[in-house]
């Protein structure tokens, strides 16, 4: 399951790209710079809505990476405006299209760690349950929040994007 | 990994106890009325507090009853105190502990439907990974962020709970 929750991620940060068209355009329509939503956060000690996206795109860079044993491509966080966040979502989407099922064989039992971990490290299965999934969700979310707190008219369906629904 | 995302959830209804017990701390510190949060909100048409918690129980709880094939128990949502939530998100956490890996064996091809698809269907891998997890996420993410906005002393760690590292 390891690739289809990837695609998963992949199919939300589409998702969020179309958030950021829509903080856009309500920007435009109230007469207001769109990049003040690139410094807004939640809380003084949160990140700011940028590095919410950031964070967001390099979970799921990351996860995808680590778990097919492969070394992921570095992203500065230089990303000033609207604009070049979505560029940002973008390069990470088109990074995701490169997988495939077979790159995740091995996931569960890959050995991985990260500086922060003092030496320690997690199975691929316990990192990507215990860490990946709930970090990205955790920072597309707050992207999402961020955008609503202030105005921005998406709703649920925009979050969940198109579901698979099919006739009995 | 139905089962093992089921247990993910429950690990995180257990620390959305710890965050309401958070609250509750920050309140009597600030001497204001803890139940005060039951009712804020992140944007004026978005769910309160409350409706967060109970809908990040009644998702995973679904989820669970759905893809087991069982009858889920009903709460009818009358929750308003932050003890009363608390007593919800144990409620939901016992009755998750009653589910063994085996529950899921037909997980993946079980069909699944809801009012609002107006007669429309998914499958159960589908429903798991497209509606349940991202929603789950959502609802339990905002009720954090409700908390962190208005000052609740809760950090990512209190976030994602224990992580299983082991020495490499």
């Amino acid at each position: 399951m390891y690739y289809e929750t990837l695609c998963q991620m992949k199919k939300m940060l589409g998702q969020l790209d179309k958030w950021l068209e829509a903080a856009t355009a309500y920007a435009q329509s109230k007469s207001f710079d769109p990049n003040v939503f690139v410094g807004l956060r939640l809380a003084p000690d949160q990140f700011a809505f940028a590095r919410q996206v950031q964070s967001a795109c390099d979970t799921a860079k990351l996860a995808a990476a680590r778990l097919a044993g492969k070394d992921a491509p570095t992203h500065p966080d230089t990303e000033q405006t609207l604009e070049e966040l979505r560029a940002r979502v973008r390069t990470v989407v088109a990074y995701l299209e490169g997988f495939s099922a077979k790159d995740f064989n091995a996931a569960a039992t890959r050995v991985i760690t990260q500086p922060r971990w003092e030496g320690k490290v997690m199975s691929g299965a316990d990192y990507f349950l215990e860490h990946a999934v709930p970090n990205f969700f955790f920072h597309i979310t707050h992207a999402y929040a961020i955008l609503r707190h202030n105005g921005v008219n998406i709703g649920k369906r925009d979050y969940l994007g198109p579901l698979t629904l099919r006739a009995p």
